[in-house]
């Protein structure tokens, strides 16, 4: 009798995205590693197998990807390591952090790290726990020379971040959600994206893996959780079952456009340009406004207007001045950047 | 005194798009009419001033449309007339149709057509209806020389169509809500796509325009209707109140992205093909994929698949015969449409 369905599910996932790593690793770890910083890493010499961690929160997602690595990572010979992050938000939050080591080490994952993380305030609560916690995840994985850090995030998450997006309105960049690859040479993996939170409980439970469930998952100071409980709900219930899936189809839809354009405003960005670099607005007016826009927009983050502080509206303003050009005086950007149309000309720089 | 500023926001946009209309206004009216079928139009020796037709309901929202242009048009020299269709689904629509014409003769439109329309069955309840008014509309338009008819589609209209289109999953051309210009020859127009729901009913109110709130936004039994009263305000309660505003400009950018990458797919086709017009893998290989998948769903229409049943799942399908070739068979796509590869070459016809 094979496993139940949910754990074959969650197993298969992993060992598609194992393969995935074990088919890119050609160079020796080591290598990249002294590239981004130089890390020591003791076990480098001793073991030439590539090590996979997994970022654990002892929450049924993660706990799930653990139990899914520890078991497939031996059948093709790679390391399967954990990492937990204490983000030091809740008293206790430590013995918590030492009890989801316990669990992982009980799992056979060698490495297992834990780490506290002191939490700024930049960009809201959850950014800065999101920073920290990555800023971690990344220190852990250069000092044991880990090949990839496995992330838990499932199809529900996705669908939570696309609405997030959604609701910044800034473009289909912002809707395309998480990447199942991403970080620096495509360390972070997330090989539970398709896969629905449903399945990744009943593989713990299933399993009899203990499960943490973090408070801030259902506070409902928190943007996600009321979206969680909430939002989609109530969505779903409006449009049908299907929007989780639907969400999540977008992202992927959404990513690949955003890539192409991306490819396409940098390959037009030399030929709207005058010799000494400077943008001709009768070239930029030729292209699509999508194409012109984004280009705008690399322009300003060059000149050093911060990315996050630059919103569409920004963009749309500095547009006009080449669509709608009525003598508008100079554009103030984030970042003190000005954009300013001098004859046919657009100047974009700090000023 | 001036206008109520609710007013003074639904006539100012009436007149800018009153202005854009003069602006294109450069042919005469009957020029294209002839093209498109040759109605005759009684009137169209007579005047050579472009008529201009609000489609209206009844409901806050065209009404308030049709108070603005009644009030504009002649500042502009347009003649401003108004249509309104009697959909036959509710006992009484006869008389309900009668009562609106009666209205917008009360503001001074002229000529006020009303329509009554059979409603098919094809693609549910809202789209049967969706298809009869255009139908409708466009003939009158057509019979009367119309240059333009305004719709009076808001700005939580367009958000309410952005996630419906979310719900799709179908990508970002279902995320562009609905154009501020459409039809043949850009003859639908949407003044107060930027506008809200509220503005509208407050110009009505103070105007003292009588309004009548059509049963079917009210009726769970319509997904648009249980969006608008439970799925949007319950994201404006986990997301914060911009999020109508978000979703519209979600449109906006969305449409401009979609145009710009229909744009490239179209260039990119004829460089893809042999010197016999079938596609060849390897060419379609290095295009970037959100590119290579509209030159493949633009394949299966040419061939015959009807693309309102041709989703991202069936292209998905058939992107991985270029992209994960192993021998699949071939591929069957709605229309009988048949996607196959033949050696290096994607062959897709009707089979």
């Amino acid at each position: 009798m094979g496993p139940h369905p949910a754990v074959a599910a969650i197993r298969l996932a992993v060992r598609r995205v194992l393969h995935d790593i074990l088919n890119h690793h050609h160079t020796p770890a080591d290598a990249g590693r002294q590239a981004l910083g130089g890390y020591p890493d003791p076990t480098a010499e001793r073991s030439p197998s590539p090590l996979v961690l997994v970022a654990c929160s002892g929450g049924a997602d993660s706990m799930a990807l653990a139990s899914a690595l520890a078991f497939e990572a031996p059948k093709l010979g790679v390391r399967a390591g954990g990492v937990t992050v204490d983000h030091g938000l809740q008293p206790g939050s430590d013995l918590r952090a030492d009890e989801v080591a316990l669990r992982l080490r009980e799992l056979g994952l060698d490495p297992v790290v834990s780490v506290a993380v002191t939490v700024g305030r930049d960009g809201g609560p959850e950014a800065a726990a999101r920073d920290a916690r990555y800023a971690a995840l990344d220190d852990v994985a250069l000092r044991h020379g880990a090949t990839a850090v496995l992330l838990g995030h499932t199809r529900d998450d996705q669908a939570e971040t696309v609405l997030l997006g959604l609701a910044r309105g800034s473009g289909i960049r912002s809707l395309s959600g998480m990447a199942a690859v991403s970080g620096a040479e495509g360390r972070y993996r997330r090989p539970f994206l398709a896969l629905d939170r449903q399945t990744a409980r009943k593989a713990c439970m299933v399993q009899s893996l203990p499960v943490w469930d973090d408070p801030h998952n259902t506070d409902p100071a928190y943007t996600r959780s009321r979206l969680r409980h909430e939002g989609l709900p109530a969505l779903e219930k409006a449009l049908g079952k299907g929007v989780v899936e639907a969400l999540a189809r977008t992202a992927q839809l959404s990513r690949d456009d955003a890539d192409a354009l991306d490819t396409w405003a940098s390959q037009a960005d030399a030929s709207v340009r005058d010799a000494t670099g400077v943008l001709e607005c009768a070239k930029l007016y030729a292209l699509p406004p999508a194409v012109r826009r984004r280009i705008l927009r690399r322009a300003a983050i060059q000149a050093g207007a911060p990315a996050g502080s630059l919103f569409a509206r920004h963009i749309e303003e500095v547009d006009r001045l080449i669509t709608g050009w009525r003598g508008q005086g100079a554009i103030n950007l984030p970042g003190k950047v000005v954009a300013q149309r001098q004859g046919g000309r657009l100047v974009i720089r700090q000023g």
